[in-house]
């Protein structure tokens, strides 16, 4: 089963720098693996809350893959200096539109439609 | 110019049932406003990091459609004992594929594609 994973990641400001050349590393060895089918990463534009600086939604083939595959590469992101994540992964609960408002009991796939 | 909300939440266990349903009574004004485009609400399902047992992300007509319709409504949910949010807008950075990794320069809006 397709898995969406959310990862909100604390960084300090002189270290973005460094944290997004080893995200975009990390993606590339997940991406070989077949297993991440997508990610899309954020970065906040202080316009709300500040906490976290980037967040990361992705679509993995499964948990199980997600897991293994952090298992096999441990991401280097971690290792810089301060850079705290929260990775998970989550299940849709409610999809609000306009003009409709959905609770979800099957998985949906939302993420998937958008690939170019 | 549309803007992507994301929010993860702290919700202490026995309070769940009570967010959500707060959370939904709070979508319905927001829906009503016609600024408030799409909302996703997540839950986690507990394979990774268990700090946010909530995450939205939406899509608002703009930043300021979402600053304005919570200075004018104040979501309930966070009269809950317990419940934290970290509410901001974010902005694209990286959009990754099985086969292609993007850097994101113009905004886009792959949250949207997916309506039913």
């Amino acid at each position: 089963v397709e898995a969406t994973l959310i990862n909100v990641f604390v960084v300090p400001e002189e270290k973005e720098e460094e944290f997004l050349e080893r995200w975009q590393a990390t993606s590339k060895v997940f991406q070989s693996s077949g297993w991440l089918l997508e990610a899309h990463l954020h970065r906040n534009t202080d316009a709300g809350n500040t906490t976290f600086r980037f967040v990361n939604v992705a679509r993995w083939a499964s948990a199980e893959a997600w897991r293994l595959a952090h298992e096999n590469h441990p991401p280097s992101e971690y290792e810089i200096e301060g850079v705290i994540g929260h990775p998970s992964i989550f299940e849709p609960v409610y999809d609000v539109y306009s003009d409709t408002m959905t609770e979800v009991r099957a998985r949906t796939h939302w993420l998937a439609a958008n690939h170019p």
